[in-house]
């Protein structure tokens, strides 16, 4: 095919930003999801690293000066708040407050994954339903199966910080062949401070009764099907009479249903985005976690052992349980922050624009190349 | 467009009251939610201020009680009161409470944003179905739009405070032209004591047969796949005899099956309205948090250190660690405040006018300005 | 209209019984829920006060009998036996338990309401397919909606002790006019052990195909798309033959598809009747509060501070926070008890009666009263 | 009805096995749920008692050994074992799993009852859609509901243990009157390891397009909407030349989407069979159960109170707490056990048998008995 | 049937690899799931017995060391260590993060299940809807199904190892009789990076379109039900003047719904592999319990009674209850390993092959063998 709106779709398609793991863990083996912890990308280590040092830094910082700068009663003073500090942290119910915000957070992230608009059922429904191996027929399947990808396109701009980056103005969507200039010029002109992702459905909708009309959908039955459309009733040539008055017989005929739910994804999508967790859960949550860490600065020092203080017995120095809660607390919340908004630039966030050069290439090859292509019939080999 | 039915519906559209932050949390980087803590609007510290600040009174009230008023005998029995409350704090679990309560109320709350009926799928087959640019033609698309408009605004107004003050009586509805006053009458005249947005359905399907009969609805396919209506075999002369009773061949077509998820829509929403959550369940829950802070303004109070009781060797004099409690129990607590009537006029409530708004405006664009709009076909970038 | 099969209809229709308070918390307020505490209606303490006094009366006893009855090696050994089951009362988990049962219960709950049968989509079918101002078409609308009243009716008396109590017998059916004596007669002379409920389905399909012969449902357009039921293709006197067998030809139609819709409600209505919480699953819950507080009535007891067991420093006489243990265990365990059969009598209960009316009067308003009835159009306010 | 493929189904149908108490707690009243603690049928107790002896046994017969058997440095060991084993077992978080486990159990048990195939549809489009009151018109009815109910039959045999034992061979299917000879030589016939409840779908195929042909199902209407099948546009004579190819004319209409879905749920019950619970989830809460209990057995008992143990000064002889918790936690993984095949034989498990002929008289009923019986129509009780 | 694609599936099929084992705890005996323990196949035993043994080897040598490697200082310093690692434990919410892991793992696993393509609606559509028993029509109904299994093949050996394995390349495919020569050229000559199953579905929809054409779907009744596909309108001869342009009469109809059906499952299986549990979620969850037992190896050391530490009286040698801990911590974490991919090789995966054989085998049964197969009508036993 020949398109390639984009440089990256051809070498590694489908893999390259999102991470999957998953062909890695296929079996149980011995070990298990311990090779998982080497990975680089989309992992913990990538996403902590720098919090991880900042908090080490203010511990040993703060450790240093309880060793070498406080006088010995202001010593006695910090033991105190230490103690104090390391009874406090345990009010702080971090681990419930994050399981429950995040299973909501990742409910959120599969239901915005599920409405991303998939051409697939659409673009079935054009390429049988629109005939015609000409140039005219070609331009109406290709048409109507740029203004679905348009229409997706519109939203996923709104969405996706990454598919508004190769997008920044309509004028990238012209050069990337999604628009034309004519479309461009109207879509402009219409008054509306809303998104206007459904603008081009309702082309769609005009462009499949036009084709109706011509007697390129001239068999009803699949695309109404799709679009559970009635069907035209054209006669053939019922009586010597003839078909008069052909507007009236061939009634316009839009592959509707699949194009309603193609409509019903990006308008789901759109509210998705608008109607987020509410910010009052999320500052909840971030504040427990990060209370939590601020109060562990202190309460996780290590006293001096020879002042006898219970769970002081030991001075390690480097305070490993805490880091280790860090990097599986902070993570979770990470977690949280990575789905939140699953169509950022995050290692582990959907690879929109892969997805829209998929969506497209392979809807132009269903309806033109693949176009009334069946493979010659042969008796399998179960046959008898 | 022409339709500005309120005035704040143009400058900044669907973003002025739900509060919208993902967008600034796209990537998970450095310091992820923290600058999300900053933010005041839909805030917890604008929800909490006032609580947090009395609670911190009563606190302090008390500590300069027990330092200050009581005698020797009255403050040991005090300290005697702090220890055992702060022991039966303990007894109340908060947090597993609220965890519970919270993921019910959210759950609730995001099925009533996805059943506020939206008018998508219902102007698409209205403009697509319903044909003739002249004034009939468009006062029937017109009037089907404002019909399900008119719908859903009946519900919202009964389920939404926001709505109901703008939309206090139908007069209002008369003058933001959702309604006109010979229906308005009817509606009035209308004896039933129950919510009357059924009425606006009725006529919507009493008026789209009206269309059909004049032969509006001329190609009742794309119509009638929305609504599965079954086409009307309209014979284009199928013989020498002339086609006399046309209202028995013209049979009315309604948008149907559109309208009815939109009626089902409406009706759902009103009984989200109308079964709430178990008071009984709100009050457990508020009884729990609330018990649990008069425990504690009690129970943490910092006890004289010389008197040697276990854990109160430091006197901060603030309850740092108990605001923080406070701070995030009380404001998850909120989140179930805000979130169980999502159409009240908290900051983070669905901006439900600015939708109506909206739909009202688009629906008339889709069936009226963009009618019969299809831009000329051309070849697009990669057509060989 | 003229319906007023129950006296309270009228009046404060649909907000008797189900506690509606979503609306006095609408936003987000400072004291918030707090509000709501003084509710008595469908509250916490009018569900629990009798428990309340009773166990309050328990420990009370007890604990008057280890002040004043018991000898002195008496009251050392009970002072054991109270150390021993405070400590004891830790080890069951009611929180947990009730979190995750009251989690199921609810779902179940939720589900029940919404697969309570509502006739708004049927009556808008019935409404603008069976056509006919006259006497006829009139009892034929009316008879179609009666029965599937009648179908929702036979269910919630199986399900709901409220509507049972209004409706015991089949001639208080007769007497409330949702049921002819020739009707009851057929049903009860039906042999099955087993609810009738579908009985009114089969009637409804048979007499809408009787409709359809008649001519009354005459465009199946509008009908046929709710139910998905194929128009029957009345050529308009096709030819000079007489259309000689017209019961071929008017092929019977029935709402069909909304009343599988309605029927499939009423169906599942009556499975989660059938088919409850496992018993076991109750009884475990149950138990485990029960055990609990029979625990807490020994092991909260004040013990003589006199003999400093630790903890036991202050004598109170009343447990303060065991009530409120008790108030909001046994709380959350009502609030499961409410909702395990929403069909009862509780204040929170499904208004089922209300219900029924509102559902009877509407469908028969809709059918009837407004059959026919479109506003004439005008221009709207934004029309140009 | 002349139905009694069981002798149970007529006395005290559809409750006589699984246990419905939903009725005894309408309303929440004084005492609530503690009613359901004196019930024996599909009881905790029923279900445990066993255990809680064996249980018993084992701990007494170690206490008395520690009492009676051991020498006094035995004593003294296996008083630290028991200490130890007691602050051992609350590393074990048995709540914890057995909440989760039970949630995931729970789920699929509903989601099993409500994939068991009902014939309620099928019932209704066969009786509206298959005309004729003589005897080849109820043999079809009959037969096609016939061939429902042993697709349905079928799986049901393969899933549960109780509908097995009633139909351990095909010749009792054909016995009970499901299949008859002649069905089941041809069932026996096909050579497929695989089971087979598919066949009769395609049976059912292939018979309502026989009925078709034969003019039986001559309004498509019903039949078809069900089925959302095409009508056969059977025009009725239109012309003078007689119909001749009357197989092409009077196309085969199968009943079939209601079909679909009846095969769709066989479908998933069978696969909710094959793909359970994974084992080893399974296997995890039951070691966790059972070693917790272990544990208790020897961690819980009371040690001599004069050796001065923290927590051991009253010797109560019998462990009341362990035992409480033995009831609620064993009974807890009951639930899960009697839910993870609903399909067995304990009291609480559906009562397949009982639905079978329910399903298979009330289908008959509703295609034979009631075939074409309409109530003559009367003015309702609010006609004016 | 002849079709035996591979040799195991015909001896014990569908049960041989995934785990079956409800039949096993049908009824809720004494013992209950204490039988399951025993299993081996798909056990935890046989997932966990070299991790055990590892962490037992580690924890051992560790106790040899402290025994009688080190010095009696190192001793005393490391039993400090051991008492800090021991406190430290607790700090990881192993339980927490493992239940909401697992639970989400568990829905995702569920739900890929449900996904994978069932072609049994698929045949029974093909099988009623493409007629003639002669060998075009079979090879038409052969291949139809054949792009079905095609279709699903393609997705399964991009998402399962064990499908990947036994169809390493294409020509495997064309050995098993999934694909012929040609259509395997045409498919590699299709110049896409992404997955082609969808190809197959085109070549579906064409080849039914060209039935159509043929006149092998001659009711478009069933089939277009199926597809939902718009009637033909073949007027059966309606004048003298003869049919003369076929291909525009007889319009191609395609199974296209139940098609559509299929094709949404294979995309949505597609997609469930590409956007796996987020990384950092596996990760966090993974750190959390091998850092637990990382600690656990040395904070569970049974140190030198003779110290006199609390809690260390009693010196086991074997770490029992730690090993317990490691069993159904690290045995909840396995659930998750084997189920993030339940396309692999474990032995509760789904045996994807054995159902690909048993679809294949069943689709061609029922199109072919069964093709026309109606059992003679009898009466059945409750005839009168």
């Amino acid at each position: 095919m020949r398109i390639s709106t984009s440089s990256n779709c051809r070498c590694c398609p489908m893999r390259t930003m999102t991470v999957t793991y998953t062909a890695r863990v296929a079996t149980a083996r011995f070990g298990g999801f311990s090779q998982l912890l080497l990975l680089w990308r989309g992992s913990i280590y990538k996403l902590l690293y720098r919090e991880v040092l900042l908090f080490l830094g203010a511990y040993l910082g703060l450790s240093m000066a309880y060793r070498f700068l406080l006088s010995e009663p202001q010593r006695r003073l910090f033991e105190k708040l230490v103690l104090y500090c390391d009874r406090s942290a345990e009010l702080i119910p971090v681990a419930f407050v994050l399981g429950f915000y995040v299973a909501v957070v990742l409910e959120r992230w599969w239901g915005q994954f599920r409405s991303v608009p998939a051409p697939d059922g659409l673009m079935l429904a054009v390429g049988c339903g629109v005939h015609g191996a000409d140039a005219r027929g070609r331009i109406l399947r290709r048409t109507l199966m740029r203004y679905g990808s348009l229409a997706a396109l519109l939203v996923l701009r709104a969405v996706s910080t990454a598919v508004y980056k190769r997008f920044p103005t309509t004028d990238h969507l012209v050069e990337a062949g999604f628009l034309t200039r004519e479309e461009r010029r109207r879509l402009d002109a219409l008054r509306s401070p809303y998104n206007k992702f459904w603008v081009p459905c309702v082309w769609f909708g005009a462009l499949a009764g036009q084709a109706r009309r011509e007697g390129r959908v001239r068999d009803d039955c699949t695309l109404k099907l799709l679009m559970e459309v009635r069907p035209p009733h054209t006669h053939p040539t019922p009586q010597r009479t003839p078909p008069s008055p052909p507007p009236q017989t061939f009634r316009s005929v839009s592959p509707f249903q699949e194009l309603n739910r193609f409509r019903a994804n990006c308008s789901l999508l759109f509210h998705y985005d608008w109607i987020s967790v509410p910010l009052v859960y999320t500052q909840v949550v971030t504040i427990a976690v990060y209370a939590f860490f601020a109060t562990c600065l202190i309460g996780r020092q290590f006293l001096d052992p020879a002042q006898g203080y219970a769970g002081h017995e030991l001075d390690l120095g480097l305070p490993v349980f805490t880091l280790l809660q860090f990097f599986f607390y902070v993570g979770w919340l990470k977690v949280a922050e990575q789905l939140i908004n699953p169509f950022g630039e995050d290692d582990d966030d959907f690879e929109t624009n892969t997805l829209i050069d998929r969506n497209f290439q392979v809807s132009m090859l269903a309806v033109d190349e693949l176009y009334g292509d069946v493979p010659t019939l042969e008796r399998d080999r179960y046959w008898d």
